[in-house]
């Protein structure tokens, strides 16, 4: 054959055949994964970290590449930032993937077990779900997290990066495949799409029987793209408008706090404070309002809210379904916890949630009531995290209300099936 | 307006518009059933439950309809079998309304619960999945059973009925709108969509966002429909093409005993077995096939097979992926446990998969490496069912890998929210 290699950015391939083959081999790996022992794949991501480590200098020059690529066709400083790699930065992606080793393993979990009048005894017993789809962008890191956390529940992985880090991805791969050779695993349990076009995304996303769910990572325009285009269910939020209500009772310190706390520790993450909702029976909403603004918070507000202070900028009706994800705050004045509670409902992403009080009734109705994947009381919206809360990492938050709700890691990468155990008997 | 009233068949409404105002309402009441207490619950299943005995000569006169329009209109005698409502049949759904009102309530139950070591109080608590939308065919009972089901877990219901049965579906609708007004529940808890165009299913399988998840109960055509048309999640399953295989250290009356009740309990449902296989280790099928004949089954087997006995006609390849739902059978032999989970993962649905063996360690490897919806040892397939499974009823089995897996009842009809108490907490 002598034809010339294809240009990079235009691949010589059908990407649904592409993807159909990448399927096929998931599929057959992911058999092998279902009965793996924890140790293998722990073993298998530990050798992974080892040789990120090794390949330090082959990686940040995959990505030096890719940064220049990034800087010559004009990435926002944001972008580059989430596409650069140091040995620093480097060095966190292999303890994450020996983090993710030491997690409890879901798989043959027992979830619970009876015996039937019959003396059939039935249990349902966790298992992987299959094979994960992640589609990413330019966050060189996702390659390894996301692949590791696939592994570590048994699935095999196809991990879709995006263009502007792939020379990244592509080095971090392979430390992966590395991994997956030292502990005996089929190298196809985590493969990486080796174009970066948007076909492929969309081959991806009607892989049905093939992939098992797709999991995107990225700005809001990828995720509807991924929510409104597929066919294999998505696990994803595609908005954090969250809430924190302060109640009539709330305690002030605590109230003053938590409000800047879960608007301003960091704006750019999901789990922002977008809406502060003040009970008209709060004393004094003006210190907190005063500690927003001090911290650097654009506070657009209610007239009633503009006149505590002289800063505050006018809120028009589209502030109560925006999110900012940046130091910004809309506020308003409602009666009571009843009235806070229908704003939620009108106007929330059904990601995260907050009151504060020291009113317990209060609270519990608070919590029982607003619909959302994670409710809080006296705690900061920015918690919401899969690390935060324990689960040792996070493959999304979901703000779906089916499988996995909130922070998503090894048990929503689980399913279960039934297991019955017999004598010999018949049904009737 | 003078325009002549529109043919029942063409009915003059949007079907986009019915569902998303039918949905609009279905929400509504969802945040009301979210709140109720069991008991609440439970009275208004009673209620309904009574008032389908005390409606028994309305109900009986509608389905009267449905029978001579169905017989005028030459429906197949199985079909109009399962439209028939006598008093027994009658009798027996008022019953199962009251078993539902008797299960175990599954929202508020508290999955987990955990403490952060900076004072967090983590638990996931179990809360509905918000509005279900079943679409069914001639099957009058499921107007009652799906109903109930979702009421009892929180969750308001959409009704789509099929064409053949509408009188008496809302016949016993109203049964139920008796219940819940009984109950002080909202009547949009379960409603009934009023029109039987095929249009009203394409805008319910869209609803996403109004409707969280669609069964479909009825024949393979419409699971079919419904799983490549939906947006919204569906909860199915296609096919049970299900096996039953007999290790070589099967006891032999377990095994002959076994093959029979797996196949011919009764032939027309889900987890009835399709193909038997049988390991070449195994003494003497001939037994076995001969029960089997004896019965009145139709064995379809290899050369191998049929020279066992000159009644066995021969298999050809699609006998392997083919759901019979009747009195024939499909026979392979097999070396070994090995062959036959590799038979299995080629052609099963992923559905209901059994061994029969003494063998502990071979059944142990057919339980892990089977990966379907429910393995069984030393059981007959036709116990795949949620009311033997001890769920009190099933609203269908997903053959699915997402949320529910197998036999589905009020569990399956709910998700979880994460409940955070904290005292203050802000995040470093």
């Amino acid at each position: 054959m002598t034809s010339a290699a294809p240009a990079p950015s235009v691949p010589a391939v059908d990407a649904d055949a592409l993807i159909f083959d990448m399927g096929r081999r998931a599929r057959a790996a992911a058999a092998v994964l279902a009965r793996t022992p924890t140790g293998v794949k722990a073993d298998a991501l530990r050798a992974a970290a080892a040789a990120l480590r090794t390949g330090e200098a082959a990686i940040l020059a995959a990505n030096a590449a890719d940064m220049a690529r990034g800087q010559a066709n004009g990435l926002s400083p944001a972008m580059l930032d989430r596409l650069k790699l140091d040995p620093a930065r480097l060095a966190g992606i292999a303890a994450g993937l020996e983090a993710v080793a030491g997690l409890d393993d879901p798989v043959g979990k027992v979830m619970d077990v009876a015996t039937r009048p019959n003396g059939l005894e039935l249990s349902r017993v966790r298992v992987p779900l299959g094979v994960i789809g992640i589609i990413y962008e330019s966050r060189p890191n996702v390659t390894a997290d996301a692949g590791a956390l696939s592994l570590m529940a048994g699935n095999a992985a196809i991990l879709r990066g995006g263009s502007e880090a792939i020379e990244s991805s592509r080095a971090i791969h392979a430390a992966l495949l590395e991994g997956l050779r030292a502990a005996g695993l089929p190298e196809d349990a985590i493969q990486l799409v080796p174009v970066t076009d948007r076909a492929a995304v969309g081959a991806m996303l009607k892989a049905t029987g093939l992939i098992d769910i797709i999991v995107p990572r990225g700005g809001k325009s990828l995720v509807a793209r991924v929510q409104s285009e597929a066919r294999v269910p998505v696990l994803a939020h595609l908005d954090g408008i969250n809430h924190t209500y302060i109640d009539g009772a709330a305690d002030p310190a605590k109230a003053a706090a938590l409000a800047v706390n879960a608007k301003m520790r960091r704006t750019g993450v999901c789990g922002a404070t977008e809406t502060l909702l003040v009970d008209r029976a709060f004393a004094d909403p003006r210190p907190i309002l005063a500690n927003l603004l001090d911290a650097g918070c654009e506070l657009r507000g209610t007239s009633e809210i503009q006149s505590l202070d002289p800063r505050i900028l006018p809120a028009g009706e589209e502030d109560w379904d925006t999110e900012y994800l940046d130091g910004i705050c809309s506020i308003k004045f409602v009666d009571g916890v009843g009235e806070a509670i229908s704003h939620i409902a009108d106007h929330a992403s059904h990601h995260t949630d907050a009151i504060v009080t020291e009113d317990a009734e209060v609270a519990e109705r608070f919590l029982a009531e607003v619909d959302s994947a994670i409710v809080m009381w006296n705690a900061s919206t920015q918690f919401a995290d899969g690390g935060e809360f324990g689960l040792g990492a996070e493959i999304g938050i979901s703000t779906g209300r089916l499988h996995a709700r909130g922070p998503v890691a090894l048990e929503g990468l689980t399913t279960y099936k039934w297991v019955v155990r017999g004598t010999g008997q018949t049904r009737p």
